[in-house]
C-alpha cells in the first residue's frame, strides 16, 4: 500500500493509472476505520482494478459547534486496516493541502439538503459535496462507494454526480451493523456503557416503522409518532428527528410505488447517532446500488 | 466535423477519445461565432489532438432582466465557421439536455465575483462556473481556452480549476480586436452606427489608463477618474464601472510587483460592452497563459 499525502503526488499517480487503462474504485472516509468502511473496500474490489481510499476529516462539513476537533483519529490503526483490506493507495492529506487558499468556489446543494441531518447541520452537505468534487477529480474515480447508513449523503452525492455530469458511478452499500443491530459508526466510541445498551433500540424502532409500512400503514405522521414513542420509551437520548420520506428524492413520501426511508437522529450525551431503513412497498431491502 | 446534441453521445465520444490517449482541447462558446472564438480554436490546435467546441446559451448565467432570450443566435453560420476552423466535435445541447431536472447542486463563486461584472450581474459567475463544471466533465478537456476580453471570467475559471482540482489547464488568449481597436463581441451587432463609432473610445480610454501606469501613476482613483472622464467625453454610453485591480486576484491593486487590470463596462442603448487591458509594472502585455 502506498500512502500519499500531497495533491501533486496523487494527481501524478492517477494520471498514470488512467494512461494504463486501469479502472479506479474510491472509498472516501474520515478515518477511524471500522467494518462499515472495510465493507466498502471489499465492494470496490468487485468493481475496479485499483482501490484508492482517502482519510480526511473535512472541516468544511463540520459546523462551528460540532466535533471537528475531537472527531476520533487513529492513523496507525487505520494504516493497518487499510493495508489489510487491499487498499492500493491511501490518500491522507492535511487540511492545508486540501484547502491551501481562501476558497474561491464551493458547491452549494440546492435540495435534498434541507431535511434530515441537513436541517440541523447547516452547510454540512455543501461541505461534503465540495470535498467530494475535489476528491473525485484527484482520484479520477470510475466508482465511488458510500454506506447507506448516511442515506442522505448517498442521495446528495447521487444528485452531485448527475447534475455535474461526473463520470463516476456511485455505489451505495447496505449499512453494516453490530450483532445486536446497532449501525457501525466511528462515533459509537463516545457512548457510555448504558447508552451503548440503549442504542440498540434505534434499529429496533426502525424495524417497528418498517413493519408498519409492510402491514399497509401509509400515514407517515402515525409511523413517525410510533417510532418516536418507542425511542423515548427505551433510550435516554434526545430525538433530533424521525422522518419518513421518499428515497432518494427525500421529498414527502407519496403513498405508493416508491422506496421510503425512515431515518432517525438521536443525541446522546457525547454522541449524535443516525440510522435508517429503506423499504419499498413490499418491505424488501434496497438494492446495493441506487 | 461531428455535431453532438446529447450528453449521452458526448460522454461516449470523449470516453473513447481518452481510451485512445488523445489529448482534448475545449472551446466553450455561446455561439454567434466571431474572430474572438476562432482565435481560441486556432490556439487549441497548438495544444491538443482533438478540438471540441460547444455552443450553449446558458440560462444560468443570465439575470432575469438580461438578454438571454434575445442573445444573438445563428446556428447555420456557426456550423460553417466551426467546421472551417478545425472543430472535430461541436456540442450543441438544448437547455433541457443540460438541465433536465430542478438543480440539486450548483457552484457558488465565493470571491473574485463581487467586483466588476459580478457586482451588477448577481449570480452570473455562479452560472458560468456551474455550466463549465458540467462541460469540463463531459468533454474531459485537457485544455480549455478563454478570451481575455472576459478577464473576470478567466480569473473565476482559474479559481474554479485550482480550488476543485480539475485536471484541465486553462489557457487565456489575448483579446481580438477590430482594426480600429474595438474588442470583438457577439453583442457588437446591437450597436447603432453612431454607437459603433463611439465604441472605439473604450479601448482608447484603456490605453490612456495604461499609459498612466507606465508613466508611474499609482493612484488608482486618479486613473479611474481619467478613464471615466474620457469615456463620458467621447461616448453616449452610461458607465457601469471603471475599475483598477490586481490581476488575477481581482483585489485592490497593490502599488508594485503585480499585474494590474483596468476594466470598463459601458451600457449603450441596446448593448452593454466590456473591455480591459492588463499591464504589469513595465506596461508590457500579459502572457497568453495566466
Amino acid at each position: 500500500m502506498n500512502v500519499i499525502r500531497t495533491v501533486k503526488e496523487l494527481t501524478s499517480v492517477t494520471k498514470e493509472l488512467k494512461q494504463k487503462q486501469h479502472s479506479i474504485g474510491f472509498v472516501p472516509t474520515m478515518g477511524f476505520l471500522h467494518e462499515g468502511h472495510t465493507t466498502l473496500m471489499n465492494e470496490s474490489k468487485k468493481y475496479a482494478d485499483i482501490l484508492i481510499a482517502s482519510i480526511f476529516v473535512n472541516p468544511l462539513q463540520f459546523g462551528p459547534d460540532e466535533d471537528f476537533e475531537r472527531y476520533p483519529r487513529n492513523e496507525e490503526r487505520d494504516l493497518q486496516i487499510a493495508e489489510a483490506h487491499g487498499v492500493d493507495y491511501l490518500f491522507m492529506p492535511t487540511v492545508e493541502e486540501m484547502y491551501p487558499d481562501r476558497a474561491t468556489v464551493t458547491v452549494t446543494v440546492q435540495n435534498r439538503a434541507d431535511v434530515l441531518c441537513g436541517r440541523s447541520r447547516t452547510g454540512h452537505f455543501d461541505g461534503v459535496a465540495t470535498v467530494l468534487t475535489k476528491l473525485f477529480h484527484l482520484t479520477k474515480a470510475d466508482f465511488a462507494f458510500f454506506g447507506l447508513k448516511d442515506a442522505q449523503q448517498v442521495a446528495v452525492v447521487k444528485g452531485l454526480v448527475d447534475d455535474f455530469n461526473f463520470d463516476t458511478t456511485i455505489i451505495a452499500v447496505p449499512t453494516v451493523r453490530e450483532k445486536d443491530g446497532l449501525a457501525k459508526s466511528s462515533r459509537n466510541v463516545y457512548l457510555s456503557e448504558q447508552e451503548r445498551n440503549e442504542a440498540v433500540h434505534l434499529n429496533q424502532s426502525l424495524q417497528i416503522g418498517k413493519q408498519l409500512i409492510i402491514d399497509g400503514e401509509r400515514n407517515t405522521d402515525m409511523i413517525r409518532e410510533k417510532v418516536k414513542k418507542y425511542i423515548y420509551a427505551n433510550t435516554s437520548g434526545q430525538i433530533d428527528y424521525v422522518e419518513v420520506l421518499a428515497f432518494p428524492s427525500l421529498t414527502e413520501a407519496a403513498p405508493i410505488n416508491q422506496q421510503i426511508i425512515i431515518a432517525v437522529a438521536v443525541q446522546f450525551s457525547k454522541a449524535r447517532l443516525i440510522d435508517n431503513v429503506i423499504v419499498d412497498q413490499q418491505g424488501s431491502l434496497p438494492k446495493a446500488s441506487v
